[in-house]
């Protein structure tokens, strides 16, 4: 049975959400897609997250009624991690309460990934004095003198005499580092976007942001068009090395990248013109099957990358429709699988500034494992499939409206659906919840094995003894009924989703292990852990320690949920010069640690399949 | 009548020229392409222009006597400033003589622009040890590794891989600044080609260059086919101006000179994909024609250049079919119409170098005049028209196969022809020549009328009165008797060939007038003149101090032919990046003086019409 969601708006964006009565704001704000500081983690001790809510606000948490006055509170405001939803809102959302898209990744006291915003792409309106008789200043030196040092390219050089005429010498120079790209009539200073692209195996999103001020204006996602090739970097490697495949591969993604392109500046009534770059994070299968470069040698030991530092190519010859003088940054890598996007969340996260042995998990169909110990930063990477992102689930889906994205068992199991429709499916984050709350209350063994309804545990709730059903001859668990989802059909969990979830969650487990492993280190001595993906949004630390994904023994306030860091990282490169300076320096900086020949790994994968067999103390 | 002429041979080159018995050998060099090292002006002074000859070797002068021992005389060492053609001879020119293309253009105390082969592009073979279990670094790392910092491009990124594993990981890396551009099998470094390409209002010379050592491979030339619309800037401007016109323009310059390349490559036998770089250099309105960039600025006061700093563009994209991904590179103008062929000039002589005020002309149809006095360099752009490169001149030509190059009086007419051959027409300089003998005999008046046979002066010698003819009507000389030429009918200089190099020579002499008189200078005071131009070959300083083209009064040694400048300089700045980079700063550094505002142009130039009276002294 459905709860009854309430409707919570967050402004000055205007996004509503609906979630149900009891939910975080902060995680409220996070399913809006908008990201808040929380430099403590979320324990209501630094302040940062305030935000103002009018409408059914809940009464002071006490970390509220010691940061905030009698007058403040009276007035609605609140900390976003403490407050949770009673009833309709709307969250005034302060500026400096913003974690900015790319330029403020964090702002945690001695991790601080700041990046002012300092695009490659630069516009200035400038009103040149036109020449006269005392003065034949050429074109170029003329705006040079107004702009700053000028290297002109070809097709700017060619219209660049009768643009500077018809405009009466007043327009806006843009300038990619000191090549002279444009020279737009009028002022378009205002105009100047740039779109970060994280190309995942099976999910890919785009951020539009605005140059000037870094702000995200939109963000779109789709399924990554290649799965129809197969679902894995694997499968997609050997269909590469098919006849046409590699141009197939390259062809679609492209065109998929292109649309959202197209998505993303109509929705938002921009100008493909406007946009003058495009940075682009991935593993590096992907960002080579992008870039049409021949991955081979990554479908065989040693599993080589061609693609080092990052790569930077006209947009036009890589077949995105942008300014026609735009540019596109393809990230660096580390090496093996571990590419862009691994980087992008070193990048993002700043986690090599963080004091104490840290993890960085980007949990996706290939998952990235980072850790800094001792300034030693290692990077692995382990298949985990695309469970967390909905693909091979039967019911799975992306974290997109429709899709279950949470599930809570409080005396009855309730659900929450994107959107706030009837839900078609489930993603990521849900599937961590129902398989933590399946072992929660015995419903399956730590191999995994779920119960048929005659081995269920004496005295189970009967909401959830009544949902064990079977599905192909094995038990399965409905999350919704027929008449409450959005097909008419129920959603099931099934035994092969959870065995799905099993192989995703001993790969991350297993890598991380290792990583561990060789730095020397027990899981108990990660001081920090930042657990990143697109799988769903905010992940429940508590169910990922239950099912092993995260380490237990690591202080659950210590694990903070970083969201799409390849994505974030992304947006840094292409708001920030000196991100990408740091992203190239992070590249070579990391060791990759290659599981593959590890001949630990894969008795720690078999270990990390099985479940831990009791819920983790906090 | 023509004088026997004898074959002068050139090793290593194996170029022969025929030449007239007493022609200095340093000049026959010049015909044969082959410039040498003349640092003290071809005053027997300093050594540098040794060579040694065998065949029919003339005495020694008494500079040689003084500076070579008696074996070394015996064996035919001489200096080829000094010694004269006697008859049949073999050419040995030591390398050290040679006037190195590009990367050493002067050496001369004091004043030296010695460019070390340092390309932009940079090739590297290297044998890089392939990825193993152990070693699974990128590709583009494992190859930076070897060859320094790279940023890939697409194309080359795409082929890399199956490149690196076709070849077993053994190639030729070819860089472009830190730009990888290539990556092409076995060791290639051999193969390194740029191309320099001087692009005069009516002449085209492109030299064919090994950037490794520097050397001139082959050199071509050939009208620049815009002439047939027009055969000075302007009328080509307002050609430019019609529909398509600009375009035309365009693709009949770029034809031309991808053709050249196509005559380079195939008589030397190289290929066009080992050319890597091409480097332009023009006046103003040429180098924006190659470029497809509107001149119609340049056709009106205050006739603004669109260009400033050079430009630098893929080969293709301007449709030269060099290597894929080579790259052109257009010189920086200074201003008006004083565009690369002046920087090219400033860069070459190293003129900035030389104590004293120095004067550059180079002599085209669009003549440069740059000088350099007391740490100012002004430079001023004059239409000379074509006539020094034989254009609008009856029977003139170019300086190729068949022109008459010089012409003296010594008891009867004598002609020099280029290549031995029966003559078909004649070059600027023998145009100079024959007008200093027309004056010196009394034969033409300082107004520049040709004498009719009955207006002759007494005593004539009586082989220059037997050619005096009449031609429409006016009187004319004949230069070559229909027996003696090419084609059948006799080779004449008409009135109207004297009155066109009346104003080709006023125009160069009123714009020297107007840069001295603004830097508040005497001829007299000159310390150095330079004389630059393609107009045929060696020009005779005396001829040219006659008819007014050089200022009298200036030492005659001071005056020194330094050949295509605009071509050395484009060799430079294809050999030498800190070549490039000087040309810049050069380009930044001269002050353009319109003559076209001056208020004291036209009457200098009315002035400068009227030939000198009187030889000029020495």
């Amino acid at each position: 049975m459905l709860e009854a969601e309430v409707p919570v708006t967050f402004q000055p964006s205007g996004r509503t959400m609906h979630v149900l009565p009891g939910t975080r704001l902060l995680e409220a704000a996070g399913l809006a897609g908008i990201v808040l500081n929380q430099p403590c983690g979320g324990t209501g001790v630094c302040g940062k997250c305030r935000v103002r809510c009018t409408g059914e606000v809940c009464p002071a948490a006490p970390a509220e009624a010691k940061l905030f006055s009698e007058r403040e509170l009276a007035d609605g405001f609140r900390l976003a991690c403490q407050t949770t939803v009673c009833g309709p809102l709307t969250v005034s959302v302060p500026e400096t309460t913003l974690l900015a898209a790319g330029h403020q990744i964090l702002d945690r006291s001695g991790a601080q990934a700041a990046f002012p915003p300092d695009p490659g792409v630069r516009k200035v309106y400038v009103e040149l004095a036109p020449p006269t008789r005392g003065d034949d200043t050429p074109d170029a030196i003329r705006l040079e003198q107004a702009v700053g040092p000028l290297e002109l390219d070809l097709a700017v050089a060619q219209l660049l005499p009768s643009r500077l005429r018809q405009t009466g010498f007043r327009g806006t120079a843009v300038k990619a580092g000191t090549r002279l790209i444009d020279f737009e009539p009028g002022n378009t200073e205002a105009e100047h976007l740039a779109v970060a692209v994280d190309v995942g195996t099976t999910t890919l999103v785009a951020a539009l942001l605005d140059a000037n001020t870094g702000r995200e204006r939109m963000l779109v996602s789709r399924l990554n068009p290649q799965t129809r090739f197969g679902d894995d970097v694997l499968s997609r490697i050997v269909h590469a090395a098919t006849a046409g495949g590699l141009a197939e591969l390259s062809r679609v993604i492209v065109e998929a990248i292109d649309d959202m392109l197209g998505e993303l500046t109509s929705a938002s009534g921009a100008r493909r013109e406007h946009i003058y770059e495009v940075t682009v994070s991935g593993n590096t299968t992907m960002q080579q099957l992008l870039c049409r470069i021949d991955p081979s040698a990554l479908g065989a030991l040693p599993f080589v990358p061609s693609l080092g530092p990052g790569l930077e190519c006209g947009a036009r010859e890589l077949g995105l429709n942008i300014h026609a003088r735009g540019r596109v940054y393809v990230m660096p890598v580390v090496g093996g699988f571990v590419g862009g996007d691994a980087v992008g969340g070193i990048l993002a996260t700043a986690m090599t500034d963080i004091p104490g042995p840290t993890l960085l998990a980007d949990i996706g169909t290939n998952g990235e494992i980072v850790l800094w110990a001792g300034d030693r930063l290692t990077a692995a990477s382990t298949a985990a499939g695309p469970a967390f992102e909905g693909a091979r689930i039967l019911h799975g889906m992306r974290g997109s409206t429709g899709a279950i994205e949470k599930i809570v068992v409080d005396g009855r199991l309730r659900l929450n659906v994107i959107g706030g429709v009837p839900p078609v499916g489930l993603c990521g984050s849900a599937l961590i919840d129902v398989a933590a709350e399946l072992l929660r209350h015995g419903m399956a063994t730590p191999q995994g094995r779920m119960l048929d309804r005659d081995e269920l545990p004496a005295g189970l709730l009967s909401d959830l003894a009544k949902r064990v059903t079977r599905h192909e001859g094995k038990p399965a668990l409905v999350l919704a009924w027929p008449e409450e989802t959005g097909s008419g059909e129920p959603i099931l969990l099934t035994q092969r989703d959870l065995r799905e979830l099993q192989l995703a969650t001993g790969a991350i487990r297993a890598g991380v292990g290792i990583l561990l492993q060789e730095a020397g280190l027990a899981p108990q001595q990660l001081e920090t852990v930042l657990i990143a993906g697109g799988f769903g949004n905010f992940i429940r630390r508590k169910n990922a320690q239950r099912i092993g994904l995260m380490p237990a023994g690591v202080p659950r306030h210590s694990i903070r949920y970083q969201g799409n860091t390849s994505l974030a990282g992304a947006q840094a490169v292409a708001l920030s010069r000196s991100a990408r300076r740091r992203a190239e320096a992070i590249a070579r900086m990391a060791e990759h640690v290659d599981l593959s020949t590890n001949p630990t790994f894969q008795a720690a994968f078999a270990n990390a399949m099985i479940f831990p067999d009791s819920e983790p103390s906090t």
